[in-house]
């Protein structure tokens, strides 16, 4: 049996993330899905929370034959200690997935070995690419699982974003 | 469509919880675990990791018809918050269950409903009792599901908790 | 112009409080009233927030003709950068009132001075013989300002400790 | 009774939220002004201790018929819980006072009623404003409340503010 | 060239913690000393600052042929990631020395090689000890090396003991 | 007796800061080099851990005159505690030494004496340049004493901060 492990933000899980673990799929008997900075929530480069996401994880892979964990992360700041602490959160894994060279280089130095992900078309499909579609108005659904265009519109999620989205620019 | 919010724990998930989730499974159709101090383990108190707690319940219920997530929920030790940090971390919930009185309160106060979960024998089933025979060497296995003897012996477990206990009578 | 730095937990504000209130207002021009553990509430020891201590405090010395700041002070846990922690969340100050040895001893290696708050009736004002009262609902109306009453009862205060009371001795 | 919230950095307590809180003081008896970051001070960005702001808007509403708090809110860190964090150190609020697009949506998710703060000459009197003045020696003293002026001299606000300005365009 | 690594909380550096050093050292080069809660002082328990704890530990082995390094290492309250903490504030050790069962534990689940350090003679030289003879005033001074009777008299350790060894009997 | 203090990151230990400790030995007897962001690492910033950092310092200054001692101070993120921290963590010193004004403000506001550290070439030596250098695969080793030279290769630093450096303009 082996167990693999996926990190991401997942803001929102879009069908970049979602063609990664289906080719993981391929090589692995389960997958974690660890939610990075899970406490982060209601900012334009982090607009949904850990339990929404995990909502759009499960519910996007619910057909799926891999068996699959959706396990929040919440940020630790300090890369020393970071491999242990996404080791105590997470059900015990075999191999890493990562294109990120600071997550690859953590798990590396501790011994884990790290494959890279299958890469996808990065252009289309980052997650900064449908939240800037999400705040103009612009078709994002078409980047994403039918699957989390439901919960997005069930926690108003579209107009979370698109309000929180001035606030940058917003001096006192 | 009722969701249900149940929280504990889970010093290890045993057959006390486990009736206590077949008693809720009658009352909604998906339930979520909200596993509490997810960041303490290695102590007598709490000597399990999240993510070993994940494995636990994950295996006990694969065989359930109920629809249930294990959720890490690491301690914020500040009680006024303490409902808006579960409520980020899990997926949306309509009903909590809890005994305890501090829980019970904090739901009560931000307007969420709560039933009290079904009773179970308290007497035998307590979280301490296990842990108590897990460091004595006395039969624990009874008093949990059978994925659980499985989880804590492919952890070293038994010898973890055995080991730790020895700490806090231990001066400097 | 002379300003006086009093800490206390203020769980509840009680008669005691108010009497070392009322004696250093024939030292001082100005009082802060810094409300320690500001983070923790809803506890036995602690059932109230900081907000909540802040309409105590204020509305019990609303007819006083000592000018006074209520200062939430949260914990930071670090006895070695508490004074410093207090400086900067408290208008400034010339002098500290304290019983508490430790309080005292902080102010001193900081420097600052420090005279022991006037003595009160110790064994009846103590703020555990308060939360004692409410929980066994005896009379503690008769051991706090009328203005104190009024915030418990608004804010279902009574309720609350009764209800957490129970938690301590509640296993799992 | 009407109480209202109103939130700010006051880095520092100018001009502009002097006519917020004149404006709102026509529709509330009662007004909680939150001062926000209340644990940043002595960078360009927030220049003034939380008890420097204290000092600041209690004497610039010394002479206002108003009741007014001036409460230190520290960051969290984690939008989720912010506003049961806020509602914690305040006193009891029935509705909040703001102009940011974040803030304005946690309240409403929380489900707080928010009212725009009345609009004032965002050009001028924004914070940013009157710290680049003090910075560069120019008039900043009309921009805000005599007591405000009062307040910095005393505390050697403006050759603090001068000195770690220079701070971000040092190297190593 | 073999590095040790020997953790405590050193409250003071006593004898006992002196003969462990002095036995490891035939079996090292170089030894680093952790220094253990290293942000706690001012307390009964923890009544030296990390600074002081540095010095007693410097002078005490000023004439030691061992090459030593003091190292201040704060509490993460997780244990999870403590032997990751410790390694990434102490230069890299071979083995680890330490009779603390958690520690052990710890060190081991993380493949690092554990060895019991030398016993000593613990119902004399156990920290409790001295510092209970500081707080009564008896003969403490036989237990710790000279150089450590030096700092505390620098620093005024002994009052600060005493006088904080006053606070856990103080009500409020 | 004098004693000096002198922070700073140390990403890596170099020239400039080699010549300023020389400088200032001519100053004091002893030197405490407060290694700052202590717990920051594996990042193209703050590459190193606290731990290699006090290896780069010890070695570099081993056949130093000058009685030293490496501290790792982990950041509070808070100014105004800064120098309280710094103190606690620290073995007594009666003067530091910095050219950040952010550093020489906070130690002055607590009454320490600052003097400015003697001036070096900032624009070959400064940690930037060094790290860019590394990073492009230029001659870095001159910037640098020899023993940091060493660590960096013991520890595979360069290797490190090369594959790290690609992580900031990763997207997701």
């Amino acid at each position: 049996m082996t167990r693999g492990f996926y990190i991401g933000r997942f803001q929102p899980y879009h069908n970049g993330h979602h063609n990664v673990v289906q080719s993981i799929a391929e090589e692995v008997d389960e997958l974690v899905l660890g939610i990075g900075s899970a406490g982060d929530s209601h900012s334009q480069h982090d607009p949904f929370t850990a339990g929404e996401r995990i909502m759009m994880i499960t519910k996007s892979l619910v057909d799926s034959d891999l068996v699959t964990y959706a396990v929040p992360i919440e940020d630790l700041d300090r890369n020393s200690v970071w491999v242990s602490h996404v080791q105590s959160m997470s059900p015990d894994f075999d191999v890493a997935y990562s294109n990120n060279p600071l997550v690859i280089r953590l798990f590396e130095e501790a011994g884990v070995e790290v494959r890279q992900s299958p890469m996808y078309d990065r252009h289309v499909l980052e997650g900064t690419e449908v939240r800037d579609r999400m705040i103009a108005g612009d078709d994002w659904e078409s980047l994403v699982p039918d699957a989390v265009v439901e919960v997005v519109e069930e926690t108003g999620g579209l107009e979370r974003i698109q309000r929180v989205s001035d606030s940058d620019s917003n001096g006192e």
